[in-house]
């Protein structure tokens, strides 16, 4: 499975799209806002460090209100510091990146009316804005050398570049027996797998960016993580775990065939804060400024009662946010057919863990700075 | 009929695809080359002309095969250029511009592998190239200033950015009975309308690309014209008279109203070189290089004994092509219903036609340079 070719968010605006299912993502991009004001207000500290041109990227941005939603609240800060400064905002580079098998059509259908709107709110002394799409994988070269100021990437950097190449071998089958990613049963070369690969992934992340950042030029990263040393805790594995359950309950009614359960591994990990800070130390380029740990609900803490989605369960609310993430992947393994079935299965067994259990997401948010 | 929202090549790679209807096209690419070469040889003079970094944009890119063709075109031009003067290529941000509508997702599938080949085929102080795709007019700013060196812009220009005022009000009906475009019946008021737009249009194009250029900076433009001034010539107007004519044998059959047709006019003009040059002047911040008119066979002079539209008419060539071009605009109007039996009639008007006129579309290419 090429990672590249296969993992996208469920296009469209559908049911089962991610468009209409990223309330978790949406939560993570408010609770991370003020860490990004603060970033960006270290980068336009006075008036004497607002470049004319800023480059401004989102990576990961998928498709869907999100995408547009991260840029206009960059937007917003950097305006409003550069009213405060007296004097008008600089002229925008933005680059919204994402898997070359992104929805970007959808993205560049919505852009017009978003951009209109952008100049109507602000009037005066905003802009110009120029948006770009940039496809493929933020583990490569994506930008020019130093064209960027200030990088963001919300819910994306827990996806591998691969599965770990030893999970992809006719042996992972006794490796991770009925498993689809790191569990309390797995051997300990699983878990060291998967770790190297984030490592390695994590590293050319940031060597990447290093080149592409002007100095003094800020990242504000949020992704999946936990907080603890052990890579098996609930916090960071049980959503996946509870997925191969529900596809464990198909192979035991035949639905599914158990080699098809043991050959598929997600490319996923969620690191603790000290992994980060170690390939950042490793890579040398970027200084930590603050490191945060956020819980968030597996639901993201629904709360809108005006939403279609009031009158579901939160099992089946957490199933369609799963899915709208996962589904390509899971398609392309184990064919389109079981899909409605499985998730199905999996909002059951979601709704029955979280009447028992208050399991929830650690959102990690990285802030960095680009050292001369 | 909003040009930005409708105006768009068929999109995917199916039978009625731009994709797969575009050898006019790619056609009008190839006779553009020495001069796109010409235009880059000047930009890239002496190793010290040689920028390191190199802005490059492709305007009108479409999708399909020839929107990565011609980067691959300048790629191996510069490419060649560099290693002429013993130095590696400059790192390169190519631009790939069309209307919001354009399957820019198609493009983006197609890249990886296109970079890919790209890096293989060249090896030695090659890139780094990194591409991403702008949506927008080019009527109106698209990149940030003094970013661009070289902007290309094939079969694009000769689309207006509305269909001029006078034509939309209630009154066209009466003005242009039974026609699409100018037309050796339409009044002078018409010709006109359609001259002025273009003006408008052009000289926005030219402001805009003005600010985006660094001095030095060459545009190569090619799309559809006419040799002559007079604007009803049948170089420049006669396939889009064949269609209204094709239009009207389904108004007299009771399949389209004829308010219908009246009430339709295509955003499009084909300019005579006096019309460029004159706004060219007017704005001010280009020279003319070299303007030159070539003829092009209206099914592209297919010559392509392999291909599967061997077996098939001129007519049908032609009204593949065209529909591959029109259709989005023409369906948005009319409705999806009538297109096959439009393009089958105009596919048979267009092979009688050629059977007895050998009528040729002018291309006019224009090389200019962003004064100082």
């Amino acid at each position: 499975m090429e990672v590249m070719q296969v993992l996208r968010m469920n296009k469209g605006d559908g049911e089962t799209s991610y468009a209409k299912n990223s309330t978790v993502q949406s939560k993570i991009i408010s609770i991370t806002k003020p860490i990004m004001e603060e970033a960006i207000l270290g980068i336009l500290w006075d008036e004497n460090h607002v470049p004319e041109s800023m480059g401004i990227a989102d990576l990961g941005c998928s498709s869907g209100p999100n995408s547009l939603a991260v840029i206009s609240e960059i937007m917003d800060i950097i305006y409003a510091k550069c009213r405060n400064l007296g004097r008008p905002s600089p002229e925008f580079r933005v680059s919204l990146n994402d898997l070359p098998g992104n929805d970007f059509n959808s993205i560049f259908e919505s852009l017009p009316d978003f951009l209109k709107k952008l100049e109507k709110e602000k009037r005066i002394g905003f802009g110009p804005c120029f948006v770009s799409c940039v496809a493929g994988s933020f583990y490569n070269r994506l930008f020019p050398s130093k064209s960027m100021h200030f990088v963001h990437s919300s819910s994306s950097l827990h996806w591998l570049s691969q599965v770990p190449p030893v999970l992809q071998s006719n042996a992972s089958r006794v490796l991770n027996k009925g498993k689809i990613f790191i569990s309390k049963s797995s051997p300990q070369c699983v878990l060291d797998a998967y770790s190297m690969q984030f490592q390695e992934d994590f590293s050319m992340f940031l060597k990447s960016r290093a080149q592409e950042m002007v100095p003094g030029g800020r990242m504000v990263l949020s992704f999946m993580g936990r907080r603890t040393i052990d890579p098996t805790t609930e916090e960071s594995c049980h959503h996946l775990e509870l997925l191969a359950d529900a596809l464990m309950t198909m192979v035991s009614e035949g639905l599914v065939e158990v080699e098809k359960v043991d050959s598929f591994n997600v490319p996923y990990y969620a690191p603790c804060p000290e992994e980060l800070k170690l390939e950042i130390q490793k890579e040398g380029s970027f200084a930590v400024d603050p490191l945060e740990a956020f819980e968030i609900d597996w639901d993201g803490g629904f709360d809108d009662m005006n939403s279609p989605f009031r009158a579901v369960s939160r099992g089946q609310r957490v199933a369609k946010t799963i899915r709208a993430v996962v589904e390509s992947m899971l398609e392309y393994h184990f064919g389109k057919n079981i899909m409605d079935d499985l998730f199905q299965r999996y909002a059951e067994l979601v709704q029955d863990h979280l009447s028992k259990n208050e399991t929830k997401y650690i959102n990690l948010v990285l802030s960095i700075i680009r050292k001369d």
